[in-house]
């Protein structure tokens, strides 16, 4: 089959791989109806020279039909389609048990050791009774593109909606106009928030944040936009913060807007931050942090029932559809900012 | 009247200054019956060289008798005893109605221009409607330095507790022995905690530790503690852990210790925190951090009322008491660890 591989920096391309296999009882082979691409997959297509240890899979955000399952496998069959969280887990350890599938402790990533990743044609899924959720569609259901964004995007958008403790009528700021942020836009006025402020200064992007439901939007950024969030809360500062971001800039802003008692909830991937949290000013202001890698298989199937009746929306993150051979086009795409999220379809 | 000043790194003397007297009509007079030292002010007295500035008061918990009011003030009167939280308040700006009165917007600190410390005979109290609570209790009561202990240690044990989620049955570990570690095992048994786990290597500490409610004691430190406190929990780790020094070593076993998901709560002032917070560890365990300087003033009411009644006795984390004129063996005891917090009375 067909699935990309990335070699090294700028440099991914899609090559023939073996065909995946059933290895063991609890495995399920899902054909890929559709995958993307990660904001967090340009990191290592940023990383310059060669990738080390040699080529290797790559992509952690599919759905797809089931075609077949090994015979300890109960909750899926084949000719269903599901949709993967972007790792898998056992469901029944005692992290799993409490929703933080991504601490499982028999689970892994996609594209480790004789598991495929995402950008793929198919993939061997382990532990399918604990990794993937039934999504009950068509394989040409409308939707499916918005059931794709729960395999991460959204997810991660609704746990720093979670972690920042947004409520009812929460005043709410959130960093980065991202796939994620754009979600967590959405995720936030799902749970009631009254006022999502999103920072962000595309355009094409924050437009997508304001049919979201974002009601103002700060396209400045550092001390700026400091103050403009002060100016909205009355100096105090904003009760919940989303950090959807993970760069020291993001987090000087989080701190900094941040009002004394408030929560930052964070999901973006800490990179490249050099001074660290600035602990000092979080403790004068009991500012706490809250957030991780986003458990989306807890939250899939109750944010699956709202895509399906329509609740949300998520889809207009893809602005971008390419077919799998393309997919170099596709992360070229998103390293230069020309696409926010780019759709996959094998 | 008599005042401790700090001259500079461990230089404290007792010398005369000028009695205090009502400035704003909002201010009362209270006379010292108690004060100690704490932790933090052996940062200052361990800095080398004279103090930047000159010499300055110091001193930030006590409890005394209101002599004189300001015609504004309505809460307290000549005659009662009163409790002082380690800031002032005004009790009415949003932060304080949030109950964080340590965000104060007209609140401030002790020793400040004009306003006294409180390692002295007597103090001019800014704002003593927001910031004194009245002890419905003789002068010479027995559970004064039971009471004490709640303008600020046992109160910042409290926050610890809260701030780390701690409720009943839970399985906690508190980190440090020292007199806040200390406040914070009795909070977090207060609060129904079932296994209570202390980090602390010094056995006159520990063993109030348990007087306290520490089922387990864990000398070790660094990788034998975190093994230590893994082995007590199946692997999984500590879901709620109470950070109580502030140095990075007690930071890096707080971070290694936590269970993914779970929360640590902290209270130490970040000190010498040169590699910053492990945040890439904490993003893949959805480790969350929340705490800061405790806002005891939102917590007198409800804690005094349990010191009152015999609930909880926080005192016996004096283990040292001198009269005011001797502070400066009482700053040395501290410093070499002879004392785990000294009492002073004027």
């Amino acid at each position: 089959m067909k699935a990309a591989l990335i070699h090294g920096g700028g440099d991914v391309r899609v090559e023939e791989v073996p065909d995946p296999v059933l290895r063991e009882p609890t495995d399920a082979l899902v054909r890929v109806l559709l995958s993307c691409i990660c904001g967090s997959d340009l990191w290592p297509y940023r990383r310059p020279g060669p990738r080390k240890g040699g080529p290797g899979r790559i992509g952690h955000e599919f759905l797809g039909v089931v075609e077949e399952v090994g015979p300890e496998v109960t909750t899926v069959r084949p000719g269903d389609v599901v949709v993967a969280p972007f790792v898998w887990s056992d469901g029944t350890c005692p992290h799993c048990l409490a929703g933080l599938q991504t601490s499982c402790l028999h689970g892994g990533g996609w594209g480790s050791e004789h598991v495929d990743a995402g950008q793929g044609e198919a993939v061997r899924v382990p532990l399918a009774d604990g990794t993937l959720v039934v999504a009950p569609v068509a394989q040409d259901d409308e939707r499916l593109p918005a059931l794709l964004t729960l395999s991460d995007v959204m997810g991660t958008g609704h746990h720093a909606a979670l972690a920042a403790g947004v409520g009812p009528g929460s005043t709410v700021a959130v960093i980065g106009d991202g796939a994620v942020g754009l979600c967590g836009v959405l995720a936030a006025a799902r749970l009631g928030a009254e006022r999502v402020v999103l920072l962000g200064r595309h355009e094409d992007r924050t437009a997508i944040g304001r049919r979201f439901g974002a009601t103002d939007v700060v396209p400045e950024r550092g001390e700026a936009a400091v103050e403009r969030l002060l100016g909205m809360t009355d100096g105090l500062g904003v009760p919940h913060v989303m950090e959807c971001v993970g760069m020291q800039s993001a987090w000087d802003t989080a701190a900094a807007i941040a009002r004394p008692g408030g929560t930052i909830g964070y999901v973006g991937v800490p990179n490249g931050m050099e001074d660290g949290l600035p602990l000092r000013r979080m403790f004068s202001n009991n500012v706490a942090v809250r957030g991780g890698v986003a458990p989306v298989r807890a939250y899939l199937p109750e944010l699956m029932a709202d895509v399906l009746d329509g609740t949300i929306d998520p889809s207009p993150v893809f602005d971008l559809e390419l077919p799998l051979d393309r997919t170099p086009e596709g992360y070229a795409a998103m390293d230069e900012r020309r696409a926010i999220k780019v759709m996959l379809r094998p």
